[in-house]
């Protein structure tokens, strides 16, 4: 099957296209190894014998032991499981938990529900860069906090937090903090070495990265460290009840290995992409790119937030669109409400540049002269948004 | 892509094959139609599109309104959403649930979780056949009784419960009362119409019916009726948030749409298999069928459930798998923990039968001649095995 190479996709951080490998997988996982892992005849022991070898590739990536590795439906579940999960493993020894303003719905919503639950919930504020600074999230660690969840790449502005000094500084202060990282915008871009970085709970999402949607995993360095949020039919040490998605798991390990095995070219690749493109953005009057002051080498390579000033952004994503390049206009996991980004106020952003940020995001398949064809139409497009919007 | 037709699977309520087409639209949307469905582009709403289309589809099988389907990651989690989401949003009408000792993990386990929490569940025994009765589960009815969940077919012997008797007469007793209904077993297979039936909560699975694994639907009847169980950026009127497994869901209304098309003659088809079957089962002596008594019409047409007694389960199981049959000694629902049947001991099966009783389950994939293997094949080992069983 050919893909359509037309159209320039650079909102990989809101999902990306699996690669032609993975797809094949897991039509042939859903036609031909298609047993239930639970299931005691050769027809199981064959999606069970796949699912272990998935497994062992993500354990393999993150150098951890298979059995830490619990597979999930995605960043959400993950997410949920993890800050859930931990709250509740842990609620005899404290109710006070360490965030950042700068996380992930799929980690702020459970907060949310935490803290109706009675437990306290401390928000830490980035700098102006979109960084948390280790200092700031240790000196919020109490004797009775039991979690700080802590991204590791932020997904609106690329932004790449010291998780590895927050986890050990925390873990100084008080030996009983367990520290999870929304690896989801990190997991194959950036080596995430969970163990050597502190970090206890760990989660990754499979469609960020080529694999298919609705697959996810969980790093759990100690199962004792949660307790789970769905019951049933005990899969998984009856932490993650439910059959597993086999098909979906293959494809994620697949997708897991293929950009593992090429991150560091891709991390080059897709940093010349970004220099490239932020050279473009700077030689269009009154832009900003967010966190980085122009500086291609600062954050993630996969993220670029840019603003446009005077020009709206949702209007600047449709003619964009109307030339088949797809950007975000903020972060696509909100679901289709478009608002203002609470990521860029944290951070201080412009009120000017709230309403006119656009994420690019890249991938491994882009290519320069997409983002020369995209400077290109950000030249044509912007001026002329421009004397529409003002008046 | 052609199946490996050499096997002869017999564990259809355990999961199934993919159907080609499924595996391909899958393979297509994961690596085509790959955008997420929260992005405001045109990929987004491709993705949007192919999303609505298959809850559509979803619903006109149902005859509901689109607006009632949520997406899951599968029938476990649908059955935790329906169980703890009510019990959740009813908390302040009641504590009381009523359930049956015939249900799956993914209904007993959120049960025994809510019991912990103080919620009081009455569980209603079923008769020899594996049925229960509406006026049993009628009486167990309170003024604080909140949810009432019972399964359409049961997994392991196939029986066929009176849902809309039950439904209807609790609800005659106590307008409170929401209904649940697993229907795992059931839809696809036997017409289910959750409104006509007075059922507010349904349980839907992919895998079960040639779709893929990792994705369910939980029929809503009011979003009131439940409260979200993950929490996250907003997606599905944020009952169930996290991006859309897009390729799943669609392969699974494919597969929906398939099996509905075809239902009338797939259940004839099954319950010629199915007499076929227990006719062989029959004439090998010291056998019995469970809540059948040896009628063929008895129950859904894709269950058998098998005592062959002298005869250890798992070693029939396994010589049936030297010959690549494949059956089940129970459910395979509980993760690789072959142990006492909960719903054998709850229709009173006799002590010898427990633990010498196989389940075959039929799809329309099935073939009679693969019936007359079997047959053939359990005609062969009994006996053989019988001999080296009994002391």
């Amino acid at each position: 099957m050919e893909s359509c190479k037309k159209e320039i996709y650079l909102d990989n951080a809101a999902t990306t296209r699996a690669f032609d490998e993975v797809g094949e997988r897991v039509r042939d996982c859903l036609c031909r190894s298609y047993g239930n892992p639970s299931s005691l005849h050769g027809k199981g022991l064959e999606a069970e014998h796949i699912m272990r070898e998935s497994i062992q590739v993500l354990a393999d990536i993150l150098k951890v032991p298979r059995e830490s590795i619990l597979l999930t439906s995605g960043g959400t579940e993950s997410d949920n499981l993890a800050v859930l999960g931990a709250a509740q493993a842990r609620r005899r020894k404290g109710r006070h938990i360490i965030t950042s303003y700068l996380e992930h719905p799929a980690v702020l919503a459970p907060m949310q529900q935490l803290s109706e639950q009675g437990y306290e919930i401390t928000y830490i504020k980035p700098d102006s860069q979109g960084v948390l600074h280790e200092d700031d999230v240790t000196d919020a660690v109490r004797d009775d906090t039991v979690l700080v969840s802590v991204m590791a790449v932020n997904n609106e502005i690329g932004s790449v937090q010291p998780v590895s000094a927050i986890a050990h500084k925390c873990k100084e202060k008080n030996p009983n903090v367990l520290i999870h990282c929304d690896a989801v915008q990190a997991f194959g871009k950036i080596p995430i070495f969970p163990r050597r970085q502190g970090i206890d709970l760990l989660s990754c999402s499979s469609h960020k990265i080529h694999g298919p949607k609705g697959v996810g995993a969980l790093y759990v360095a100690d199962p004792r460290m949660i307790r789970p949020i769905l019951y049933g039919g005990g899969q998984q040490r009856d932490l993650r009840p439910g059959t597993e998605n086999v098909a979906g798991i293959a494809g994620f390990a697949l997708a897991a290995r293929m950009v593992t095995d090429q991150m560091d070219q891709t991390e080059a690749h897709m940093r010349s992409l970004k220099e490239l493109l932020i050279k473009g953005i700077a030689s269009i009057e009154e832009t900003h790119v967010h966190g980085s002051d122009f500086d291609p080498m600062w954050g993630a390579a996969s993220i670029v937030s840019a603003s446009f000033r005077g020009v709206s952004a949702e209007v600047l994503l449709h003619a964009l669109e109307d030339k088949e390049i797809y950007v975000s206009s903020g972060s696509a996991c909100s679901s289709n409400h478009p608002r203002v980004s609470d990521v860029l106020q944290a951070i201080g952003a412009a009120e000017s540049d709230l309403g006119s940020t656009i994420r690019f995001s890249f991938s491994a398949l882009n290519t320069e002269e997409e983002i020369r064809d995209t400077i290109r139409a950000l030249k044509e497009l912007v001026p002329v948004l421009r004397r529409f919007t003002r008046k």
